[in-house]
């Protein structure tokens, strides 16, 4: 299923910056950086309860906000861009490393 | 339907952040904010065919990228937050001016 994570940190202090690069560096374990706090993570529910696990450990839930939404398997028609897309599809584009 | 607009605008420029609040402002006639660069918008399919032309005619598409993310009548089910989260139900939370 596709999980689509966006998220705003307060970086008014240091530690605030410091979270910001934490809840990126986690999105990143999990999927792909399609705009600066959007995040589409290609990945199954017990994956997803440990990504919430896991940013719910790095932010603060008083100045901070990550949002989820879940679009499922058949996510490709429910995704439309304008401008500038680097995305790949995480289910088609193969790398060969 | 609900449709979840994301945006990164380039604003290295003068007018590249004038670009920014324009989206901005636009999103805001259609839906609510909910983080800096994300908007929900509870709207028509016919409304949705006008905010992605406002919006075209607004960004730079070679710098400015634009996601769109149809999420459906059932949107309900499909969100979930953790942290900070100011957003009202388009459909239940009713205003009286």
């Amino acid at each position: 299923m596709l999980v689509l994570v966006t998220y705003d940190v307060n970086t008014e202090s240091n530690s605030g910056k410091k979270r910001l690069r934490h809840v990126a560096k986690k999105c990143t374990d999990y999927g792909q950086r399609v705009q600066n706090s959007v995040f589409e993570c290609s990945i199954l529910p017990d994956q997803y309860v440990r990504l919430k696990n896991d940013l719910k450990d790095i932010i603060n839930e008083d100045t901070d906000s990550l949002r989820f939404y879940l679009l499922g398997k058949n996510w490709d028609r429910r995704i439309e861009t304008l401008g500038k897309d680097d995305s790949y599809h995480p289910d088609k584009d193969v790398f060969i490393l």
